[in-house]
């Protein structure tokens, strides 16, 4: 397939340099001020070192990635609120131009779902966002692939939150304390709102709903709890008791949260540092819990390529 | 699709029970004395009562269910090693006829893989067996998914096992008076090598070596250690260094094995009790880890249920 990229952060960067080995060709990317295009093909690492030096992915107009001769879009611009753009609008054109759209951008799948599967309806292009939902963890194609039989979903699924109850119940620091130690690291960024505050994992528990469900939520219809409030003596209680707290995405009988919630100390969604871990209920086949890196940018790419791989030709 | 169901013990029994709620009909069922057909559908509660207060499923002979107009066999016949029979044969003949088979069964893909591919290759059939490693666990449609990322693979297979080891760690207990306790419970069979000898686990990582390999690995290429001699003493050290023992299976560079090991008290290979998990290493994207119910009745007849509807309609 031929993808054209949008976003060259941590994640379109690892599209461009992976995409390659899983026998696509990028021939379009774009950052927010620039873009590179080059129909036989670009040199990723021609047009990442250049955006290293540079700052800029090459020479012509953004816009030109999303005019240029691809298959698929890629969009890996930053999740944004609301309106979801200017993600939507790339999504918007890609598929009345009936290309396929592949998101790692939460935006458009959570917060416009009804209008993405309807352009989706009208296009011969096909939509797909496992990257939105934890990383490189192949979440949504098994619920899809279990065919009807999950009933409920419920996990960790921001990695720069687990890492700060993790640290904060390992090491018995405050809050504080350890997000500086989390920034300092690059596990978290220098505004940490988006995941602290829960933003972040409702979102994807969003999507989930939308998926498991066939329905349309936003962020509007999740119940949102974030951590930044949280004293350390709750984490000391906690272990008091065997157990600890985690941020847990919870989508069940039609609900959606977000929380801190007890979890059993050596329990199965006590993951540790900044992993993710998801638990689908089933219909006949009791628990199935996946866990795995669900964030960082090989891992997200990985994600994207994956369901490149599972798009079916155009005519 | 149309069912033809071979064997009816837990897995056997639950596929017909839970048929219709896939969408899908069972024409035939046979155990090892007799069968039932019925090309317009055969009455799921009917057969299986039949076969509780009779003993046996139907009045036709066994083979009856092989002759039946199915689309695809389902083959949940005991496991055998070495010619894989009768199983085999009963693979060989639906495919012969061009129609698929979904198994159970881990005897004809662990030992005659490369007769069962190419049989494939001849046949308007095809051949699937998630159910054969791991239960309900989606093992095998996640390592495709992944297209060719996942480059190993170990975990804990073998529920029985898990169970005798766990309980030991937990109760100090000698692992002969775990066995009583666990054949008392339904948990080990009244012969349990297979499971303690770690045959159950081999069979398993064999079939996952032929996949991810693409290659042809039979038992024989295995190196096999089971727990029947692992002293109660192994678990004490073990506990006191703050690790436990699994039995673990591992498919990597090549070479398949299953064996006693070491592994963190609450890491993620230490899962209690008859579940599962396998851990899959990936090109680009970490471990990925996924535990859940490796055996049982409804939670391995839902793996045979997604994999029906995972084959394409026949001709």
């Amino acid at each position: 397939m031929k993808l054209s990229v949008l976003g060259s952060g941590a994640v379109g960067a690892a599209v461009v340099e992976l995409a390659g080995e899983y026998g696509h060709e990028v021939v379009a990317v774009a950052d927010s001020a620039s873009a590179a295009v080059d129909e036989s093909g670009l040199d990723a690492e021609a047009v990442l070192e250049r955006k290293r030096t540079d700052g800029r992915v090459g020479d012509a107009d953004a816009d030109a990635a999303l005019e240029a001769d691809y298959d698929v879009l890629v969009e890996a611009t930053p999740t944004t609120l609301g309106d979801a753009e200017p993600g939507f609008s790339h999504v918007k054109q890609a598929l009345e131009r009936d290309r396929h759209v592949v998101l790692a951008n939460k935006g458009p799948v959570a917060e416009r779902y009804d209008e993405l599967r309807s352009l989706e309806a009208d296009s011969a292009g096909s939509v797909r966002f496992e990257a939105a939902v934890g990383g490189a963890i192949p979440i949504l194609s098994t619920i899809a692939d279990l065919d009807g039989q999950v009933t409920a979903a419920r996990g960790v699924l921001n990695g720069t939150a687990n890492f700060i109850l993790s640290r904060m119940a390992a090491e018995g620091l405050g809050y504080e304390h350890v997000l500086a130690e989390a920034q300092d690291l690059g596990v978290a960024e220098a505004d940490p709102t988006f995941d602290v505050e829960g933003t972040d994992a409702a979102l994807k528990c969003v999507i989930l709903a939308n998926v498991l469900y066939e329905d349309t939520y936003t962020l509007e219809d999740a119940s949102v709890e974030g951590i930044a409030d949280l004293p350390g003596s709750a984490l000391e209680l906690a272990a008091e008791d065997g157990r600890t707290i985690r941020l847990i995405g919870d989508v069940s009988d039609g609900e959606v949260s977000v929380a801190p919630r007890l979890v059993p100390e050596n329990g199965t969604l006590a993951v540790s540092g900044t992993l993710n871990i998801i638990q689908l209920e089933t219909a006949h086949a009791g628990q199935l819990n996946i866990s795995g890196r669900g964030a960082g940018g090989p891992e997200t790419a990985s994600a994207v390529l994956a369901d490149v791989g599972r798009l079916p030709p155009l005519e």
